[in-house]
């Protein structure tokens, strides 16, 4: 079993990506590790293992995969959060801001229980905010926002803090203090 | 453990999505069915027990969760297969063909050892022209396809077919033979 450090040190770090300064953290080189995707799953359960959820949201693309295994290994409903137009069904939507523009989620209308608990799943947080958009969503369904839980967590561009101010816990199993 | 009839009864049919006449087979009512996503990989991993696979590629985005799992229970390394200009280090693509247009898709470069037996997941085959592509791709990496994995297999539109055609076995738990 891996530790947290193990799993950081798998990570890729490419410069420049999408664009300079950003140095763009790489975790398909965790996934190609035998067995680390399911370590990381273990750690991130233990870190999310007091907010008491009853579902899993994921949020496209790559938390999808972390997401999956976190619902399958525990029999959890697990509800897509995916980008505009792509689910097939009635939708509601949120926007987010990015550094450039806006974007835009959307998750299926009527996609669990109301007063489920949903926990949040992505691979990281930067600035938090389609998280947050997430967690409205989640809401707006008539849910409850357990927490959130990251593989990494880029602490230096703030989502974290903000997550936890608008009263969200959050777990992660990687920090990255620092560009 | 839910049998494949029980899988598909769980698989809602939205009409005219994406646009008039296709029925869209939805999975997300699969996914958010307690246990079922766990039901559906047991299943698919019986069909596809004989390939002799050493690692998982997934089709983005629905790919990633049924590959997820199924790399995750076995401690198998996970390829991510990915649009264009998502993946941040150096990748090889593939285009194919669309109803209209076409479509590219792009893997990670040197992600496997080479010589390594690879399954395609995705959640569903239409006319096989992405799975067709990312087998090009994990070939051109210098691995083996050793098969590929389907949730449900459209076998109408004849991507079963095509992939067996050209000699990779495919395996499946829900066809569907027509419209």
């Amino acid at each position: 079993m891996r530790s947290a450090e193990d799993l950081e040190r798998l990570i890729r770090n490419v410069p420049d990506f999408p664009r300079p300064p950003v140095v763009f953290k790489d975790i398909t080189t965790v996934l190609t590790a035998p067995g680390a995707l399911g370590d990381a799953v273990t750690l991130l359960e233990r870190k999310v293992a007091g907010f008491r959820y009853g579902a899993i949201a994921a949020i496209e693309s790559r938390g999808f995969v972390f997401g999956a295994v976190m619902a399958e290994r525990r029999g959890l409903p697990l509800v897509l959060i995916r980008k505009p137009g792509k689910l097939p069904a009635e939708t509601i939507g949120e926007d987010y801001d990015l550094e450039y523009g806006s974007a835009r989620i959307e998750m299926h209308l009527h996609s669990l229980e109301p007063g489920t608990r949903v926990l949040i799943v992505d691979d990281l947080v930067a600035t938090g905010g389609s998280a947050a958009a997430a967690c409205r969503l989640v809401e707006r369904d008539g849910c409850v926002v357990a927490g959130a839980g990251f593989m990494v967590n880029l602490e230096f561009l703030g989502g974290r803090k903000r997550l936890e101010a608008a009263g969200y816990p959050v777990g992660s199993i990687v920090r990255v203090d620092s560009e």
